[in-house]
């Protein structure tokens, strides 16, 4: 592409992305955009300006000359996580704060991507750090449009009123499973794991490295609600011997019985969705499931989780098509063939860590990614919530490993060959 | 009064108080009807809300055939703690809800006025227990009318922007005290307590006793703001001999320096009010201090607390006026000079008990007062966020020893003839 | 009694306490002396310590020129609460001190112990004041005396061992109910509650002072366990209405389904005791119950608990006789008869507050008592656990609602005349 | 070895561990054997029993017929965490058992070891399953050697006396590290991590596996608390770039300000020891630190932790002698040199994972190592308090990241050729 064509590219995807947060959030009435039902998720309002204080403080603080921030008080709210920033307001309070209103957000990130345009447009600007600052801003923001999708489920779910999202189906319905699982077998060797494209890339997928693999064989699709349901009702929750020690206490400590948002009423088992409480379709992929129950399922079914090195060797040429969030949005005839990318995210066995010769960024850039590799888990895949433009085989997503409010589900895989 | 006028007051009184709550939330934003800093406060929209079904399940349901509650999950988000009543849901994830919408909670309002006005305009209906219900249901309301405003100042207060609710004076601004404390004297004796008017008073402040009273004398004015920073100043907040054991423990543990919502900078004392942030006066009463607080400063002070018979002895008669929430939010010229009545609730070192003889009503009716019983204190004499109508001197509020988001201050007492 | 008669009683009394200390931990094993098994608990070795210091920095410290302490660290470890003397080590980690080592401890008594009787053997140092800390330090003896046996028992009942202090009978066994409750009934009127007697009282029983009372019944024996089973049965711990509201809150958190230390096991209720585990005796009266299920329990038998001024005067002429510690301990065929003193503690409704007039001591010895008036209620009459000595018409015991581990009962009242 | 040597070398060396256990205890009194100072550590009494109880349940239970255990209640209190042989005692209240005695526990192990070293004396039992039980036995009471000595150690920091363990140097004391870091340098390639030796080594060290390494570099020695003290000085606990995010929250939690046992008087480092209160010696090596601290330090210093694969690789080939249990406890004239292995474990930047094609045991052999394998991170090396026949260069110890009380330290990697 010329430079032209480069910032006609960026141009597009930056109004896109923007565009597609309203989109989501164009369902919520003004007091949904300010709740915050755990400590883990975020109210709306707070996604919204978040991503847009990402672009003043990354961008605009740096090309513009002294550039003033939107509201005065912006770092102090809307940041993060960024130490090296400012002193980030504590997350757990996020949904304590009903000023600025929803309609001074909307006007926030109208003037700010006024801003960003223009310094778009000016001719000679659009360098190549520019770009990539950018390019991190939209993904930063299609990583918050899943979480909005993630968070206002869970935000709902907590008021007995069990309110609609979005009416018609739920998430994943009409990704049926009706055929036995097949295996893919894969060679002992050594493989090339993660990439070099510094532009296309988070650091924590950099660099390329060999890796060596033993035989394996991986499931040609995810665990079914149905599937999950045997594993529940052969003991699943009550059999210490599944589970991973600290897996075993939260099972007791939180009192779970099944995954997150299921419930069991007069024999039949319900889930609550963004389309409401709905009956499970047993050949719908499971979803909700932290890693401790993942592991544990997959050690009832006599298998284990794949490693995250496996599993981007064993799907690193498919298309990456699927169930995402455009189609969850706007697609009401949504494919619902078995893809690998999309529709849950998948845990692996993996803990989040540096790759080889993985370098920190330095400043704000290196807590992007790097300072959370303690105590989490890689998921591979995408979820029906995730941005279709935001998935790549090599890109690694990670929460701790009792976390369920993200659309995470199973796919099984076993040692050694046919 | 005759039964005709007797109903048109009643209606009156009922059409007043519900227009006063509107009035009260007209400065929010949607935003902030929904949020709940702390357990201890409800959201604005709750409030609205539960004073609205507080009439749907104590008059509607028993007067009108076939009520039907005006949303079906009513009793499960806005029972309060009425345990015979239904499940209520958890006080502290109250402000989780963003549905019912703060315009559905206002036609939710209307309705039930709508149909407690129909009752009280059908000729016949409105016996004494209605009329009872009907106050009941007034002075609920005017408790959470003060609630309101209190709960409202607190939620603001996390905000780093400090909200303003109301531009102007601060709540008790324009009350001075300059001059110095003057001692009332009363002798021993017996006395009487309490009340026997039924129809006009709550349950906990029945039945009329005698109570043996030994000399006192008690001030004619509450404790300043400059008062308490001499406190502070003499290093009131780090000598535990000043303390109830209690006390120092919640000094310790919450870090407590100084009143609620004060800060330093710079020399200067600041307060966090409903009129944003503002400069001490120290001729101001002292206000959102704690029991243990107030004793404290009792003690250091070489007085003590009033019991609350005491206080109910010394202004038995005094006449019911001073800055009560009328004068706050409509009353520009407000009174500035000293009253018994309004300002600030004073502590007593009365905890908060059964009065001889009296009885705990049957049914949800027993759940409004008798169930608090144990482990608060007694306040007398309400403050500026008091309903003018509220007020008695027989009138016993209570809260924990350690609360401080009322505006609770000090009036001092001492053993002994002059 | 002349100054010498006077002087040997003290020795007498203070010989008997220390010795009684000593009888009590007999058959405590070296391992028992040092556990905690919750905060409100202390080991037995700190109670032995603690009640040294005591004398250390209440008497030695003042009479003794330049007196050292026995251990350096004394006051660090064994002061408990008197914050005006130095930093009490923190209570809940006193069962974490292996050292001084329990002989140590037994040294540090007898040091001390000579360095006192010293003190009192030399002529004319025995003053007034001086008579008044021995005596205080006698009383403060025989307080941690009956802890000893609470703590202890307490203790021993988290062991899945259950551990037996002392073979034989339970602490109340014996001391059966066959008859119906009686009711004694008092006139309206003015009587006097407390005392003048600063050196046989504590301070707060002073001064003597009136107090109107209102026509009431008192039961004439405490309630007893198949009563309370009769209440248990009757949905007593499932029916929010007994309840006050904190009081139901501690019954669903702790998830109370009966007294401390009951099971119930194929239809048969049993109790740990200082005797081991032991079916429940029906004709017994009930123990280790909370105010708030005394409270709950009076009101489903459609009575309520008397106030702490009712007790005292419908039993101010009663024998201190009854079953105690020495009866406990030593009395093989004590009394089986029905006594106001002793067996149980009594819950009144009174929350623990300061009487008129009352003052508050100087320095450490005002935190002896005051600095606890608040949230605790008041309880009358001694238990099978308090010293014969120790108990008064008058003496006021206290303890947090909730509290559970004293032998603490239920004396039932009601208003009106017969 | 011939079976018959083989039998006489496991009963030595059963007999020598039993005997090593004992020794260290020696110098405690009855009354440190019961203290639990946190929920991490144990009593030692507890260890004493519970490394008893693995015999009876691994070994006699099955080995002897109708075996009884020595204490009905074994099972319940001194099994640690084996879901599938019984309900475990819960950890945090372990140190609120006085009873069995320590006289008791002591007996215990007696008539345990009598029936172990009877089976093993009678001929023909010795089979292969045996042996490895047996040395499982070894392994199992050799790991809680060194927790005798670490939980020793912080039970008796919080004692403000600091009781002294064992008279003389500290633990690492002579252990000086004069000369600046020198690097090892290795190639990329292929390595062999793990083995296969089953009978001598734990199973999560199996098995043998190809792992790709990329070129480092590996310090001669470990981290020395001088160089701590520089990253303490030059604001390592207040600069949050240096931390991992979750490292960070710990730091602001715990107010961690230096490693645990430190403190700084009149401007000197001290540290506390089993030799009690020591100035701290810079030339020692760091220890004590959570992996959080390690991995900080590494970032500042511009270096980073290595990966276990690393560690293993770099020092396969080292001698398995330096600073051990045995040194410390008998040699006064333990060697000084810089050694790999004993002095501190070594955090690496490797969370605690299965290696490839490994099998978690069946039944409670599955719960040894396998079922920790989240949120924790892999330790190499051991320390002067692991028992020098229990390490090898495979072992992995793990512990979660913010753990402190180990001899944990820290050995710096970079990455690249020199």
């Amino acid at each position: 592409m010329s430079t032209v064509e480069q910032n006609i590219s960026l141009v597009k995807d930056f109004t896109y992305s923007r565009d597609l947060t309203r989109r989501i959030v164009e369902p919520l009435e003004v007091e949904d955009f300010g709740i915050q039902a755990m400590t883990d998720v975020s109210p709306p309002k707070w996604h919204l300006a978040h991503t847009t204080w990402f672009y003043e403080d990354f961008i605009l603080k740096q090309y513009k000359e002294n550039y003033n921030y939107v509201f005065e008080d912006t770092r102090k709210l809307f940041n993060s996580y960024y130490e090296t920033l400012s002193k980030p307001f504590p997350k757990s309070q996020r949904g304590l704060i009903s000023r600025p209103t929803v309609q001074q957000i909307f006007d926030y990130r109208n003037k700010v991507e006024e801003q960003v345009l223009e310094l778009l447009n000016e001719s000679g600007q659009v360098d190549e750090q520019l770009t990539f600052f950018i390019r991190l801003g939209i993904w930063h923001e299609q990583q918050h449009q899943e979480l909005l999708l993630t968070d206002m489920k869970y935000n709902f779910s907590v008021n007995p009123l069990l309110p609609v999202y979005k009416e018609g189906r739920a998430e994943t319905e009409g990704i049926t499973f009706h055929q036995p699982v097949e295996w893919k077998a894969f060679e002992e060797g050594l493989t090339l794991v993660g990439t070099n494209d510094a532009s296309g890339s988070f650091d924590n997928e950099q660099p390329e490295h060999k890796h060596y693999l033993y035989p394996f064989q991986i499931a040609n699709r995810p665990v079914t609600n149905g599937e999950y349901i045997a594993f529940i009702e052969d003991g699943g929750y009550t059999t210490p011997d599944y589970w991973l020690s600290e897996g075993w206490s939260t099972v007791q400590e939180e009192e779970w019985h099944a995954p997150l948002y299921w419930w069991k009423e007069d024999g039949t088992w319900y889930h609550f969705t963004l389309a409401g409480a709905q009956p499970l379709d047993k050949t719908q992929p499971v979803s909700h499931v932290s890693y401790y129950e993942a592991d544990a399922f997959a050690r009832w079914a006599g298998c284990r989780l794949p490693s995250e090195q496996e599993w981007e060797h064993a799907f690193k040429t498919e298309n990456i098509e699927g169930n995402f969030l455009e189609t969850y949005l706007y697609d009401e005839s949504r494919a619902q063939h078995n893809t690998v990318f999309g529709t849950v995210w998948e845990w692996t066995r993996s803990p989040y860590s540096p790759y080889p010769e993985s370098a920190r960024p330095d400043g704000a850039l290196g807590e992007y990614n790097a300072k959370f590799m303690s105590n989490q888990m890689v998921l591979r895949g995408g979820s029906t919530a995730t941005p279709q433009g935001h998935i790549r085989p090599t890109y690694r997503n990670f929460f701790h490993p009792d976390k369920r409010w993200q659309f995470s589900g199973i796919r099984l895989a076993k040692d050694g060959r046919v």
